[in-house]
């Protein structure tokens, strides 16, 4: 629970830290800007991903190295998601008309990714598979809630 | 001297910790990796860079935030420049006929990156400024060189 809120905290405050939905000056800079940050983040969580499930030889350091670009990768898309933004894209409007359960997903997400991160720094692999499950089931909670399928 | 040693071997421990030209399956992969990276970080040095020229209030939270986001991304795009993949975009050859200088180019940037980190952690706008048109020059630099003109 103590844990659980620190992550809550952290996200929040990061939040605050980047809050920029008005610093893009056309709608198509939020798109891109968004869509660039889940982009590199996939590249990382899929390596990490290939590690974990053994597809690709686990070494520690690039465990550690990839989990540090997914955190500091899922902090920023969320900036994006700007109203009016939809238009081709595969963001469903209710991201707009239930902001607050997007933005929850979201924070789920980032705490799934600061866990990631902590099991990484372990080097266990066991620990980093679990919590790449969890990251994983958070990206796919929102993509089925979210995400216009392909 | 022993601040630039610091540097340099904070840039090198990181590529060893992502080297990864091979993991990308597709060379369009690299492509839109490098390319995503770099615009992730382009929209946060405009935003920082706002801040530095006045065209924006100053905000020495927000500042360190951009700070942290172009360090973070500043280590990122180099794996993308997998040779073969200048097909359909601005890459020239050069950057494989003469990696060695393409490599040094990067270095200097993500050497300016940490010094621009530096200096929003000290919360003087006089010395982000300063640091910010140091980081502007690397990336002038590398574009001049290595990237097609629009």
């Amino acid at each position: 629970m103590k844990l659980s809120l620190y992550f809550i905290t952290g996200v929040i405050g990061l939040a605050a830290a980047l809050p920029a939905a008005a610093q893009f000056q056309r709608p198509e800079q939020a798109v891109k800007y968004r869509q660039s940050a889940l982009s590199v983040m996939g590249t990382h969580t899929g390596r990490l991903g290939a590690m974990a499930s053994g597809r690709t030889p686990f070494d520690a350091a690039q465990a550690q190295a990839n989990a540090d670009v997914i955190v500091a990768m899922s902090r920023l898309p969320w900036q994006g998601f700007v109203e009016g933004t939809a238009a081709n894209t595969r963001a469903k409007p209710e991201i707009w008309t239930e902001r607050a359960k997007f933005d929850a997903a979201a924070a789920k997400m980032q705490e799934e990714a600061l866990k990631v991160q902590a099991a990484a720094r372990t080097g266990d692999i066991a620990q980093i598979r679990a919590a790449m499950g969890n990251l994983g089931a958070s990206c796919k909670a929102c993509h089925d809630a979210y995400q216009v399928p392909q």
